[in-house]
């Protein structure tokens, strides 16, 4: 299958837009800017009045959590998490986790989203499911919390996730494992995690200091801070996605680097839940990838990865007094480019030749979008993800003028609602 | 002209959110829940799957910038003012300002807004002019720059653009007096603006206390700070709406009770030029009056309101490490309501029997909307301004299933454009 998208105005790697055409040969971009000579697109795709990006990648998401979308808001994380979310976490069933991935996957690509990394469960093959149904990629794994009873079940869940599932789909769904935080699980038990990842040569993606609450009973607990801890059960050995990372020092900030551990920023969740500012103009000097996740439905309250880019791009500004901490491009890589880095995909978060074929068609016919002295800060400053009108990812068309091409989004909307009020009723 | 908007999610004044029917007879709210006896509409507008809302209270703009959008981004304050925005807007003629102010309109009416308070000039008739033919209710006063050459005739300018156009397009148009902050105002300039406004008993809109270091100028200069310096020169006597209000110590927040001084606070705008983050709370336990506004398109770079609603709702919860600083219901009241207060209108604001039917209708029928636990909450946390359907404004349908009726939108962004690409060549 060869695609062309003819004429837009693509954002090339190094930040600058140039009005060109993107064939698509199989699964990747066979060239931008001229039409190579005897390339016979089964399909043209008509870029006028388009900004072509590469597919936003949502590194940090518990997509199944749509259906608690809007249930409990506006409230303490405690009385959040123990009156509201788990009680009814405890009642999904096979189908809310179906569902509720489905209804995210809707509502990603239709907001230019292609990858997502996933951390939620039990029935993680639910949403791999989704994942192959819908031409996304997922990186998926299994949220394995120490403390509760089932924990060794659970990574035995995670170790079947990934033998069953590693490089399915064509090699859009990756699995890694996902121990969920330092104050929900005990030294020996991230161990065991460590070995049965690294024994199937995994990565894994963990929450890391997201409130200073969780810190101080950290410190409280081991006598040391979060990455310290987690250093010494040896679990950053094998490559690490680390959500959050809001409150850090330097020694923490060491060992991320040591590690080449790779951030996933959650700038509109930890906003809504007040849980602080992480400090990624630092981590960017300090030459760490960033990147950026929407976290699940429910702490924020959408997962509209390009609302993530804009309020990356305005937070650290204020917080810091400085109006180039992050500027609109790198909030665009954010999103995009340090996206994939982030979750491990190769050639994928950038439009050149080569590269996977996972790309965004922007319309910028709206009031919004005039008059266009700049792109890239339309993009980021004025545009919305609505504007989105067309998606690719590995080649393939998920979304064309907003319709949908691979999800049934009227079925999937009405099941959804119908999981989401039997679990709350 | 009686309009019926049958069956909607209606947002009342208490915040509750009820299925009712909103029966419009003229430029009014006849009735919110059943459908009056014996009430015969003219055109019947099907509320399913919608949430009405008040339309959106833009409390402070500068429409015509939004020729430069996009033009200058990712720069200090001085050197985007010095080298960017001031040297093009000493070129702007007439026609710039009015298709600018088009443009905005075209934008702010697709976004839901129905009012806004602008300062600009000069040719802030013809601001008027897109207020008049567009339906929207507009807020209009001449920037007054004291420090200026012209700053007499600016007065006079304003003087003129009160008697003309207040109460004007069936008082859908009110004129304040626009002196531009205490920064560009010497005390003298002050008075003088002040003595003019309370002639004709108009009010003054102003920014106040943006950034640190304008206050650190007015402290070396007068030696007190900007509250202070401009009480003493009696413009605040007259009703005040402040713009900003970043950086206030206690005795101007005392000065502002006194004076009911009302605030319009720009979270997008403080944010991106990286300016601080307005105390609100602490402004809302004082009971001070806040809206909310974009600021310029060239500072924002939009003019969505709900995104401000939405940036309200956030910002303050992570700068303050507390997840209930501003709750859904006040962003939403701070984008409607106390927008309405602020900016000096009666009976706007609130759907209710008697009030003016400004009324913004917003479909619920996407994604980011599913599963629907709580309409507010999905509005301020999830919801997007292009799921805007539908916007009255003093009775009037501007736009119906998002085509304008007031304006020619195709018209708009062609000539916006062509005066923006003369303006920056």
């Amino acid at each position: 299958m060869k695609t062309l998208i003819k004429d837009a105005a693509v954002v090339r790697p190094d930040g600058t837009t140039a009005q060109a055409s993107i064939a698509v040969d199989g699964t990747r971009i066979a060239a931008v800017g001229a039409v190579p000579e005897g390339f016979a697109a089964d399909e043209i795709i008509d870029g006028k009045d388009m900004l072509a990006v590469p597919g936003f990648v949502n590194a940090h998401t518990h997509a199944s959590m749509t259906l608690l979308r809007s249930y409990a808001d506006d409230m303490e994380l405690m009385e959040w998490l123990n009156n509201h979310i788990w009680p009814v976490e405890a009642k999904m069933v096979s189908d809310d986790i179906y569902w509720g991935a489905a209804l995210a996957a809707v509502e990603m690509i239709k907001s230019g989203t292609t990858t997502f990394a996933d951390m939620y469960g039990p029935f993680m093959e639910r949403v791999a499911d989704v994942v192959a149904q819908s031409g996304m990629r997922g990186v998926l794994s299994r949220g394995i919390i120490g403390v509760a009873p089932d924990g060794e079940k659970k990574i035995e869940e995670n170790v079947t996730l990934y033998k069953d599932y590693h490089g399915a789909a064509d090699g859009r769904i990756t699995v890694m494992f996902g121990p969920h935080a330092p104050y929900t699980c005990p030294p020996d038990f991230l161990k065991k995690v460590a070995r049965a990842a690294q024994q199937l040569g995994a990565e894994v993606h963990i929450h890391m200091n997201e409130t200073r609450a969780e810190i101080a009973q950290i410190e409280k607990q081991y006598g040391k801070r979060p990455f310290a801890y987690v250093e010494e059960t040896g679990l950053f050995e094998s490559g690490t996605l680390a959500a959050h990372c809001v409150h850090l020092d330097d020694e923490e900030i060491a060992i991320m680097k040591k590690h080449h551990i790779r951030v996933a920023h959650n700038p509109g969740s930890n906003m809504k839940l007040a849980s602080g500012t992480a400090p990624v103009p630092r981590l960017r000097e300090e030459g760490i990838c960033v990147a950026l996740g929407t976290d699940g439905a429910s702490s924020n309250n959408n997962l509209d990865m390009l609302q993530e880019i804009q309020l990356a791009a305005l937070l650290h500004k204020v917080t810091s007094y400085d109006p180039l901490a992050v500027p609109a491009l790198e909030a665009l890589k954010m999103g995009t480019e340090y996206g994939a880095e982030a979750v491990g995909l190769k050639d994928v978060g950038r439009l050149e030749a080569g590269a996977k074929a996972d790309i965004t068609l922007v319309s910028m016919k709206g009031a919004a979008w005039c008059p266009r002295h700049n792109e890239v800060s339309l993009l980021v400053y004025s545009g919305s993800a609505a504007d989105v009108d067309t998606v690719l990812c590995d080649g393939k068309i998920l979304m064309r003028h907003r319709a949908l091409q691979t999800l049934d989004e009227e079925k999937i909307l009405f099941e959804a609602s119908r999981c989401a009020a039997r679990l709350t009723r």
